[in-house]
């Protein structure tokens, strides 16, 4: 920086409150002023906003492109389900039998004037809270041979879980999602699958999302409602909270015995098939929100922003209108002629007839990795000033417009790495793995009575040995296992909550 | 041609029945054979399988960039509507009341070992059969003043309308479609909108799905629930019908009104927004198969085609396996470095362990516009042995392998247009303009019960007096008039139905 450039002028704080203030609130006001989602009239039901639904798309646009690339192919199944399917799948519906939406009339007739249910049916109807059963039962009569097999399909859809205490993009009544179905030959094939396609959760959650993540297996009391195994990505949010950012299961042959997914095998024989799901859902916005925000609003990695480049031109008066904006509409299309992650820059000029300085800090608010200002003087010098979202304490920086241009790509990148190391060393920073008995394990979560940005708990990474009883103890803190990590030691030390010799390291957390 | 090449050995008919012999049961057997859609164990609704899927997920992308570069944005809404909206918008509940599917209870609860809905709801909640009344609602708090006009949303979704009696794709109780929500400042703006996205919408049928419409207007009777005009693109099908294709309504104050979507307008005054919407959906898979299949199978414009090009390798035996599968792979990569309508051809190479014979029928029926069969001679020949599913009569062909890739954007781009240009044949062929008495019309839509492939009925263009009581004798004739086209003649004649005097032409057909 030399003395000729602007200070910095950004207020310390945009959002009110504060992350440290109260996170509950500062996430509710993230969520609102960056124009991702809203509560609708519709009691617990959201309003996907169009910085918000830009995001999701280009998730779906980078996880569908993966999913056709591992063999899968996009279907679309019935939005409801009959109440006889479930009566089928015992132990799958134990796990959401207190949470569906049912459809009980087929019409709305007008009675003494109001509107009144009518046409009622034999069956009533689930709206679906996941697809197992009713894409079972299409894999069922698909599926003759072992020549049928593998079966790769892939949904994207909207679900319903009925929540008594919806939180905007993380719990809602409804939310967006992708289910993937697979049925197998064997054990060996499903579970290659199963695991491969966590691996591709994680590849976008890291690479694309910028979120790191612990990938690892739910312990059985964890586990998806009829999975043999569940598999999942855990992420920290900036409380310290764990939040399930992806899973994926090994369903066996539970599901293919009750739905009869069956196949003639090598042999001549009739087998069950082994079937796996696999599912991410909008809540990841809410993961991106609570773990790249600041105090001053969103931020996106560059590879999921609708916009990674924003030009607000700065207008004194008429005088100047025309060359700054053609300055911006060239500098916009050099900018757009280079390639970012395989796409052309994505390059917004905001035109709208708002003050530059309102425009500024909307942007800011969204979360746009890299917001250019252009006024006459830069024109006059061919100059660009920029603020990065990501080192916003930093204020703006002049540069040469073809220096700029030329290092976009770099700089886009840069910016994405960025915001990875930052969510890493947050993680890293707020994971404890020297606990090591009950009454150090009862005062680490015992310091608040809820999670808080500053200080507050983490991660505790520890031995357990496996014993299920030992769990209830943890229901009065709220704390849960996240997962048994992939990655072990192997070394045997004290379960953490019996004292007893474990060899098992697992994730404890409090969880969203 | 010469005498080397091979003779066409295409059995004269894939799909049993033919068009002639059963147009309706033909049309199901299309739709089966090319892996399109089924209905499901979930009365009246469907799946889309993958070739269904796959032309969806193309229209979607067409279409979208078409929203995107006409200003609109995509958001979400909820999936549930409460009865209290309904209620706000009368004229609106009217045309929709007998086909809603309505949510009474949040919870499944086991009650002597049966599953039952428990946790009734206070106040039911609809399945959207359109969202007018929702989307409203949210704009009604998100516009305060004319700086915040317009307001341009579409939104990507499934919608419920309970359907008796389903027919796959055409009528299904749930479909999947986008619906376009647009808030403007004056009756002017609103207008323009309504009309520019039914152009948009011709375009695409048009250019894209090859699909020749009449773009006009709806008559009073067959408008929208709540519109004040309704705007229609309406296409011939095979067997003379007509579908609408793709709808956009200017709703004018109604909904404004009714949810209170109001605005500070220039001279600081509150007024009511003036508003639209319009909407395209998964029914025109059904016009996509009803207009191009053959009774070979079905036939995708290359626009639409989610393999533009199918390889399919004819093996003898394993010595030449390796050099077959070599060739195939170089030829595929020197196709996908091609560029058609902006976008690499797509081009699958087909290694299923299935016989060539039953690969080619497989992707004649699915429609993919170019198969490519390649043995060994035809490596050692560097040649194409090339099918066009257009011209299946004419048989396979030879090509010289560099020729053949180096012509591949003209030769879709020939399949596209003559797609097209047969479906506008057959169009202009089944379109009556000299009937002008209700003698001729009586016994024009009297031929037979039901339309039919041969000689059947088709369109009536005539002139009609506008007198609304005059269309309740086309009711046992099961005749429409299907829109009012902006192309008229404006030449005074007798209304066809009432001998009057009558300057107005209009199209009456059965419909789908």
């Amino acid at each position: 920086m030399n003395a000729s450039q602007p200070k910095p002028q950004i207020p310390k704080t945009a959002i009110s409150p504060t992350r440290a203030e109260n996170y509950a609130e500062w996430y509710q006001q993230i969520v609102r002023a960056s124009d991702m989602a809203e509560l609708s009239g519709v009691r617990g039901c959201m309003i996907i906003k169009p910085n918000g639904y830009g995001i999701w798309e280009l998730m779906q646009r980078d996880l569908d492109r993966r999913f056709k690339e591992t063999g899968h192919e996009n279907c679309y199944f019935p939005l409801f389900i009959p109440l006889s399917y479930f009566q089928k799948e015992a132990e799958h519906v134990e796990g959401f039998a207190k949470e569906m939406a049912i459809v009980t009339h087929h019409r709305l007739s007008m009675k003494d004037g109001v509107l009144t249910p009518d046409g009622e049916l034999e069956e009533p109807l689930i709206v679906r809270p996941t697809s197992e059963t009713v894409i079972g039962a299409a894999m069922a009569k698909w599926i003759k041979s072992y020549r049928d097999l593998p079966l790769l399909v892939n949904q994207w859809a909207n679900v319903v879980r009925w929540e008594m205490r919806p939180r905007l993009l993380l719990r809602t009544t409804e939310f967006l999602w992708q289910e993937g179905h697979t049925a197998h030959e064997t054990y060996e094939d499903a579970m290659l699958e199963t695991r491969k396609m966590l691996d591709v959760y994680t590849r976008f959650a890291e690479d694309v999302m910028a979120l790191p993540v612990i990938a690892g297996e739910k312990t059985a009391g964890e586990r998806f409602p009829g999975a043999v195994n569940t598999y999942c990505i855990e992420a920290m949010m900036q409380d310290g909270r764990a939040l399930q950012a992806g899973t994926s299961h090994y369903l066996g042959q539970n599901f293919s015995k009750s739905l009869g997914i069956q196949f003639q095998n090598r042999d001549g024989a009739l087998e069950c098939a082994y079937t796996t799901s696999w599912g991410l859902s909008t809540r990841m916005l809410g993961a991106l929100v609570m773990t790249h925000s600041d105090d001053n609003g969103l931020r996106v990695p560059p590879r999921l922003a609708p916009w990674q480049v924003v030009i607000v031109p700065v207008l004194r008066g008429d005088s100047d209108r025309n060359s700054v904006i053609a300055y911006c509409e060239s500098l916009k299309a050099e900018m757009q002629a280079q390639h970012y992650a395989g796409e052309s820059v994505r390059v917004k000029l905001d035109l709208r007839d708002i003050s530059g300085a309102d425009k500024k800090w909307d942007w800011i608010k969204k979360g746009a990795p890299l917001l250019l200002e252009i006024g006459a003087r830069d024109v006059d010098g061919g100059k660009v000033c920029v603020t990065r979202r990501d080192q916003l304490e930093q204020g703006k920086r002049f540069a040469a417009r073809s220096e700029f241009v030329g290092g976009i790509v770099g700089e886009l990148t840069a910016i994405q790495q960025n915001l990875f190391d930052q969510a890493l060393a947050f993680m890293k920073a707020r994971t404890v793995t020297d606990i090591k008995t009950r009454a150090a394990f009862d005062a680490y979560f015992s310091k608040s009575a809820d999670n808080s940005f500053v200080g507050g708990q983490g991660f505790v990474r520890a031995k357990w040995s496996g014993d299920a009883s030992s769990l209830e103890a943890l229901d009065a803190l709220g704390v849960t296992i996240r997962c048994i990590p992939f990655d072990q030691d192997g070394k045997e030390d004290v379960c953490v909550l019996t004292g007893k010799p474990a060899t098992q390291e697992v994730i404890f957390a409090r969880a969203y």
